[in-house]
């Protein structure tokens, strides 16, 4: 049998197991799990550097490679303390989220149980390896961990650090597991084991992220991809409009919720345009604009249709004045990867209409992008945020790592 | 372009529109869908009776399978009431499920929202095509259905209705749509049309339903299989053990919430088995057990493995002895489809582990499983019974068909 299946059977079993399993039980794997990635740095530092050596003999990678590979022993105690936080959050397996009588007595209610087993196929990050775990346990699951080929020597010190853990507290090995062979078929075949993964969840880029969805007959939770507008209305309060803007753009430009086109009224636009060109030219920002913002402000080089469609993830930026709110929902519900969207305006009417018709998993008012995630929304650590609508949108904390069961007490009830 | 990227693009369109419309306005598009059917009576069975023509030409067809597709005024009555019903539904969307203030005096939300588009991939029967737009369209979706070959006459005839309605009520003619090309390949070509559609729903038999979860990337619901057990613990009620199991099986042995394997503990088996299988054969069941069943019941034929994966939807039950509740619950997790599973006992300790290990969309004590379904569980009529984890599980009411958004109100705050 494969590897891949031999391991989803055994992730399976596991699952039953964790199901009912009790939270202190899950509390007490992973706080085994910080105090073993404590006490095993040097394994772990030596097994990454053999990933960098291998990575240096290549060519291709840039630098933001290298370093999202790396661990140090600073970013190893970070990953313990990711994992002690965890184990804080409130339990979600096991709440009633409501109960009803009906009118034959029947009592039924809807409980909350874990998914069963997830499935996670990342980059080049170790961290996901500690982080991914550490969720989907404590949401009572067991996960499957299919890294990259780049972060295997890594990931498997890691993993076997994380499965101790397990054992030593009680659970079974299966609990935590990771496909060792990082060929893409391994990754092909478990796309495909539906009786085995309740869901997968890509974490990475765009074209990752597009693969698995495009493969896999296993339910998919996509994640990830931003292209986040901010749009400054003509009642506004520009000094305000031009703080959020900047900062949804420059606070950490390389991250989903980052802002990566600028939508301005036209009544506005003499008075925005050249204030915030100037700062984003200050943060060395590349600024691209349609014909009516290289009008107002020249310094900008000629943004097209493609501009609209991309997510820089970078320090550039695409403006485009709009002649009225509607059409820059129109705008923002046809480019917009439903992601993050922000109106900055001072009129009641227009926020209300900006809410209710732009389709996003986040949308603002008022407020910069860069807040969508599950600390900030005060949901705990997320699993990435959801651009689908399908289970989970937005954050994901651990009740996107669950799902419900019905259950129906009676005393004879027949048909 | 084909039809099917047509319709879906058409779909796009007017499920933003239907995303912010009034309850008001979709109930009145509901009324006035229910008040056209009715006056359009002979039009729909001029074009059933087409449909029940060409079957008749057709070998194979079973008589059940005619019945399905044979319309009566009687029946597009029924129809029209249904629509009716669910006009008077609440409506699920803008419902603020929860809604908190952050340290920093963000307000953070969830609200209801619809899906999208939906897609229904369904077979003969007619009246899945009236039902299931009118939950879509309560939920705020557009639809796109598609049929079997078999009924396309009825179903171009019933959604030309519905789209009049829809126009007559200012809606677009896009918010229901029925793919008229009745070929596979139209099929294949929706299942992989995730630029448009949110969600694909299977309705119909097991085959049907693996063909779409294995052939499509769109994300898929996955309803309907049912292989559901009642056990009848040692310690336990024997008279309403007997009384639900009976129900269980005979009651409508033809639907998915149906028994098809009953469990029997050891320790009661002799004083259980004789008197269920009485009644069974009273009432032409067909018996297959165990060797310990056949033992106690020798009327019974021999089961085999076979059996314990079969779905009969049909008089026939199959019946094993097991030797502990833990054997039961191993049974039912190895061999159930996760749909509805009941225990019948007088213990409170083991009704609870039961109820905590069984992983099923619905788990009972002392109840039959024919209750579950959205009606009987008080969430009015539904789309289908989820036996999946993701999203929806057990009975699809109207919130199964919508989705959440966040809205985050502020007043500057950047990072």
């Amino acid at each position: 049998m494969s590897e891949v299946k031999t391991k989803a059977i055994a992730a399976k079993e596991a699952a039953t197991r964790m199901s009912y399993i009790s939270t202190q039980m899950k509390n007490n794997v992973l706080l085994k799990m910080a105090e073993n990635l404590e006490s095993n740095k040097d394994e772990i530092l030596k097994a990454n550097k053999i990933d960098l050596e291998n990575l240096a003999k290549k060519p291709g990678y840039t630098k933001a490679f290298h370093d999202r590979l790396e661990l140090t022993a600073e970013r190893i105690t970070d990953m313990a303390e990711g994992l002690k936080e965890i184990q804080n959050l409130p339990d979600p397996v096991g709440e009633v989220i409501s109960m009803w009588k009906r009118p034959n007595e029947l009592e039924v209610g809807q409980v909350r149980v874990p998914l069963g087993v997830i499935g996670i196929i990342y980059e080049a990050r170790p961290n996901v390896t500690v982080d991914a775990a550490g969720l989907a346990i404590k949401a009572g699951n067991a996960v499957i961990l299919r890294g990259s080929s780049e972060a295997i020597e890594s990931n498997k010190v890691l993993v076997k650090i994380l499965k101790n853990a397990c054992m030593e507290s009680g659970l079974s090995e299966g609990t935590v597991s990771l496909i060792e062979d990082t060929d893409r078929a391994a990754a092909q075949e478990l796309m495909q084991l539906n009786e085995y993964l309740d869901v997968l969840i890509p974490r990475g880029g765009s074209s990752l992220i597009k693969s698995v969805v495009e493969n896999s007959t296993v339910p998919v939770i996509q994640t990830g991809e931003g292209i986040c507008h901010t749009y400054i209305d003509k009642e506004t309060d520009v000094d305000m409009a031009v703080k959020i803007a900047f900062n949804a753009k420059t606070n950490r430009p390389g991250v989903c919720n980052a802002m990566e086109t600028l939508l301005v009224h036209k009544d506005i636009s003499r008075e925005v345009l050249p204030k915030i060109v100037k700062l984003l030219e200050e943060a060395n920002v590349e600024v691209r604009g349609c014909a009516a913002t290289r009008e107002i402000t020249p310094q900008a080089a000629p943004a097209d249709e493609e501009d609209w469609r991309t997510e820089y993830l970078d320090l550039i930026l695409s403006i485009r004045v709009v002649d009225s709110l509607d059409e820059a929902i129109e705008h923002i519900n046809k480019y917009g990867t439903k992601h993050s969207e922000a109106i900055v305006t001072t009129s009641y009417n227009r926020s209300r209409k900006f809410m209710a018709q732009i389709d996003a998993a986040a949308v603002y008012v008022n407020v910069s992008t860069r807040y969508t995630d599950g600390n900030e929304f005060g949901l705990g650590a997320e699993m990435g945020i959801s651009t689908q609508k399908l289970h989970a949108r937005g954050p994901m904390g651990l009740k996107a790592l669950t799902s419900i069961k019905y259950v129906i007490y009676g005393d004879g009830q027949i048909k």
